[in-house]
């Protein structure tokens, strides 16, 4: 199985499948080619969340605003996965999400003299190696071509909330496309205070566990699929209501 | 196979498509993630207009403004078609649309203890339980674990339109990605009109086979692929030039 | 393996998927179904970029601003591949593309007698021809049921461009998602020029090999993944920022 993670929209990635699907016969799976443009930190917190859902799997990752520099291209092992991507830190939380307890992140480079085009290394790079990856075996890294171990690599890391007994104080880490803005604020920090009321950077609002317990178009900050607070609105947009988009800070205060 | 429909948009569904694929290895083919949002009767018109062309399948449908509430989790089965639903109506268009002569609509209930995440049932609810029925057979649904047989389940009726010998009096259903207004009023209201005028409204407008036969930009009622009378613009769209949207009422007076 | 390509947006596709997967256990990968709405040009564009990856396949090709209309419809047979498209040209500038040396594009037409609806032949037309072709075989086009050698057939060509010693004058062909302004000039006329400056309508602009060359928010002019000239912003819009569009001309002077 190789997935396909991108911010290429439409039709770019069926360049992607159609390399794939002429050197092996892997199912693909889609996750998102619709990733925030260009936004490496968003698309490794949807990655982060969503590929270790996956059984064992090659995921082939394409968020690359250096495309054509000189940054590296990786493949990052662990467990039965590995990640193809550009080396801009893109795969690393996935990959510790995806970790097992023991499980070690090995991390390889990509070094083709092959002729890439100078900005769709998606097609001419990292879907080839996603199909040699794949024909291969996630455990024969070292006998795949053009990959050798890599010396270092670029990390990503989120912002890191603060909590205290008064609040906490965190950042909006994306927005979906719901509109809800999802935190780096452990739900945790509100799991007891349900039916009350906190305030966001000032302004109260209702904390609750579901959209439904707010009359359609009302606030409410409420604990998300991923374990974080979030912003949101019932049959709304929380982005708008609360005026905070990716990367705005959020003052939560009981 | 097991089809995925919801009102998700991206990357939510990759967390389902995960799940479903460590337990199984059905085939999977996206209906559609972009429903209009929250929108059950809506949501209930396209999988009625598409479900019916599949072959047997496991349909995991997920348009659910009530998630988290004590709204019940559903399996709809007919034939050899299951559906996995919220218990809001969606699934019930569907279900007596794929039903053959003789097929009876049997809906079972989700009962489980396994904790669920209060906003993506999608993922913790929905995914897992088409999984299980996929693994086990359509026709075994009582071997399904958290599954029993349900008291009663809710109904979704679409509006019903009026046919006189003047006219006919109807509401728009829903206006597809093209701008065209898809209403509940019968093909067979226009269908010996052909090349004649219409009122829609109030308004004058002519009656066509196909969208090319009136100039790009010019308004026409027409039917459907669905069978229904539709409000289009050539190369333009319908919703705009008529003034309606999914709700309105459309008078069609000859 | 069967792909689909088409301007329908989202839900009609999964109503061609249902009625393939009726007919055939083929593979279904989609090509996009974003296409921009009724260009026939655009459409051929992004196939003849695409479809080339691919290993060989029944590609299934729905822009058809003609439905319904007596247009007919068509199986183009090209090496080992077959596009079952309208006849209107959109399938004509790929099948070149595939042709390898000595290959011959041989022009099926459809002729059928089942009822259609009017406006929806991807349906009801195009995709049971998909699906029948991939069961008998590219090579047995002749054992079809309601194929029958074309007389003739529409055929597209893009705008062809000047190129002279003191610039080149083309066309933009289509724009990309990220706004890249994708031209028909080739990539040659500038890739003597990396780091210096060209006249693009008449105003400076920097050719650069990669977007990231130049700071975010600056227009630049590279050669794009197809091999030709494009018009870009790193992390912005090419068509705004040069304020151009499908089919305006494109003056550039050295």
């Amino acid at each position: 199985m190789i997935t396909l993670s991108s911010d290429f929209g439409s039709p770019y990635p069926a360049a992607m499948k159609g390399v794939i699907l002429r050197d092996s016969d892997a199912r693909i799976v889609d996750v998102s080619h619709e990733f925030p443009r260009q936004d490496v930190p968003g698309a490794a917190f949807w990655l982060r969340e969503v590929l270790p859902y996956f059984p064992p799997a090659v995921h082939c990752v394409v968020v690359d605003p250096g495309v054509g520099t000189d940054r590296a291209a990786i493949v990052v092992r662990v467990g039965d996965h590995a990640i193809v991507a550009p080396d801009n830190g893109v795969a690393l939380p996935a990959a510790r999400a995806i970790a097992d307890d023991g499980d070690v992140i090995e991390v390889f480079e990509i070094e083709t003299d092959e002729p890439a085009s100078a900005t769709f290394h998606g097609r001419d790079v990292f879907a080839p190696m996603a199909a040699a990856v794949h024909e291969i075996g996630v455990d024969s890294l070292h006998e795949v071509a053009d990959l050798v171990r890599a010396d270092g690599y670029e990390e990503l890391a989120f912002p890191e909330p603060t909590v205290s007994q008064t609040g906490a104080s965190g950042a909006v880490l994306v927005v979906d496309g719901f509109g809800n803005a999802i935190t780096n604020v452990p739900g945790e920090a509100i799991e007891d205070r349900f039916g009350q009321q906190v305030r966001i950077n000032g302004e109260p609002a209702p904390v609750r566990r579901t959209y439904a317990t707010v009359d359609p178009g009302q606030r409410l900050v409420t604990v998300g699929s991923h374990g974080n607070v979030e912003l949101a609105v019932n049959r709304g947009r929380g982005d708008e209501a609360f005026r905070v988009g990716a990367g705005d800070r959020v003052e939560l205060s009981y």
